[in-house]
């Protein structure tokens, strides 16, 4: 979220230091995945190009200050793991979303074809597990390493579940939250949860910015359905409404079926359907915005994240409260308020 | 390569021994994959049934025997985790190749589509990892996870490097080596490698069964190259003529562009771009397979593997005369003493 969060002054001492220790995680991650290949390298420098937001590092730095208030090399070397494995993903979602832009640049595989993007994300995985393994003490390294790799499963476990359900218009609320917090919720969770054990955190600790990092997970997912469903490209960075396009049902679409009444219900599974199959016009993408307004949905979305965002807050009460403390909960709140 | 080597009496209680702990490792993997969500666990049932030789598991087995006389529950690890690590590539690959057959079954991409088959290949790449972390010495599954990793990124970029090269007509010798040493060579080399590291092998015996590793990889390579240029799909048990199809220069041809006089370079050149780009007809085959023949490049292919393969036996030499060193040496004349 560098650039991206409204500091109070109070914290800007905080939010430069993390700022420079971003400025290290980059270069671990340049570092790690140099290749003296040229082809190689040059596909590496594309995905270095497009690196963004820095969630997951941020998370872990912040989640480590608050359990305790100095970091180690160690931090930086997970914080470049997370978002590393979380590029892998971007590299593969992109390959499977057909999606010609991410972050205002040209994916992969827009760029290249399918077929070293589908490598280069493999290469962004094995360099992920192997950075892990070079975290200094070997304990730490090992149980890092388990947590990683579980995040990593859980995370492709929720992608096969939801490629499992596209074009399935009947997926429940259940459904939904459990391809969510596998998707996106797993990596984030495991991010706090390695800052906290970095830092000598005890169980309950871990355990809190773990359950801290799970809700900030799924309500940031539920926001970046909200903007593929409602925002432009211009605005997103990347390609918009691709979502509809691929069958996939998100929360506000799940919310308007189940409470629509049966002639709205039919009129909007005809507009799904039309979506999903290339036929969407302005029209009916205008018809389908209304229905949704209709029953309150889109509200009833982002109520639905700024709850799991108060719980995530609520949560770290049982921390002490520092500056680090502070900027988690101002990085949940931007989770949700953010346009991009 | 169960059922599939010709052991001397000598060797037959060393096979059943080995036999039995590849069922192991075969359980290792399946608990590893298992999954509650029924979608995810469809795919990996069915890549369970692709399982075939497991060259690399019994390299892990052997190589640990050569150096000491008893496995440990490590060694079961670490070859489940060199299978699964090649699992998840053959799984990509396809994608890559478009493959529609796999050891005599339909593919996942072929099955399920891309997409799953995308997902799927990183659910075995984490579990893969995930698995290496639970070796039992910390400073053991760090070690692992640092090489396992290496080796990966090796294979990732040797993939990559051949995808760039695809119609590159003028590949030299060096380029195939690279490629090959990268794509194949590294894992089945770190497969070696880690059976001696986890039986305690000081550094020149770990270092001597890598290299053996890495010649017997290159090895299997070139073999594998010269069935998909020779080989009919039912012999193989898989797509066959894809190199060609795919633009893909491998040994034969190299040597053949090399060696051939300026006519004869110039018509093959014409039929490779033929079959490059789909135009490929039986006479276009015939006369190529002439033409490969003419300049003697299939026995010079076949030549540079039995020549790597003798490298790699009279390597292990220099370690003691067991069954597990007989049985490896067996091994290494099996890879390219096959038609599948």
């Amino acid at each position: 979220m560098r650039g991206v969060l409204d500091l109070p002054p109070s914290l800007e001492p905080l939010g430069l230091s993390i700022a420079e220790s971003l400025n290290h995680v980059s270069r671990r991650f340049d570092d790690q995945l140099n290749s003296p290949h040229a082809p190689v390298q040059a596909l590496v420098a594309h995905v270095e190009r497009y690196r963004g937001k820095m969630l997951r590092p941020t998370l872990v730095l912040l989640s480590g200050l608050a359990t305790r208030s100095e970091l180690t090399a160690d931090h930086i070397t997970a914080a470049a793991v997370c978002e590393m494995v979380h590029m892998a993903t971007l590299v593969h979602d992109d390959v499977l979303d057909e999606a010609d832009v991410r972050r205002r640049g040209a994916t992969i595989n827009n760029l290249h074809g399918n077929e070293p993007a589908v490598i280069l994300g493999d290469y962004l995985f094995s360099a992920a597990f192997h950075l892990c393994s070079q975290i200094e003490h070997a304990d730490a390294a090992r149980h890092a390493s388990a947590y990683v790799g579980s995040a990593s499963m859980a995370m492709c476990a929720g992608e096969l579940l939801q490629l499992h359900n596209r074009k399935n218009l009947a997926l429940t609320h259940d459904q939904y939250f459990q391809i969510v917090s596998g998707k996106t919720g797993e990596l984030i969770a495991v991010s706090c949860f390695l800052g906290a054990m970095l830092s000598g955190g005890d169980q309950s600790t871990c355990t809190t910015l773990r359950r801290f990092g799970m809700n900030v997970g799924i309500a940031f997912q539920i926001q970046d359905d909200l903007l593929d469903l409602l925002g432009s490209q211009d605005t997103v960075g990347k390609s918009v409404h691709k979502d509809l396009e691929t069958g996939k049902l998100t929360l506000p679409v799940i919310h308007h079926l189940e409470s629509a009444n049966p002639a709205q219900r039919a009129a909007s599974l005809e507009l799904l359907r039309a979506a999903a199959e290339g036929r969407a016009s302005d029209t009916s993408s205008a018809a389908l915005a209304k229905a949704l307004t209709d029953t309150n949905s889109i509200n009833y979305a982002s109520a639905r994240a700024a709850l799991l965002v108060k719980d995530a807050i609520t949560d770290l009460h049982s921390m002490p409260d520092t500056p680090a403390r502070q900027m988690l909960t101002v990085m949940a709140n931007a989770v949700i308020d953010r346009s991009f």
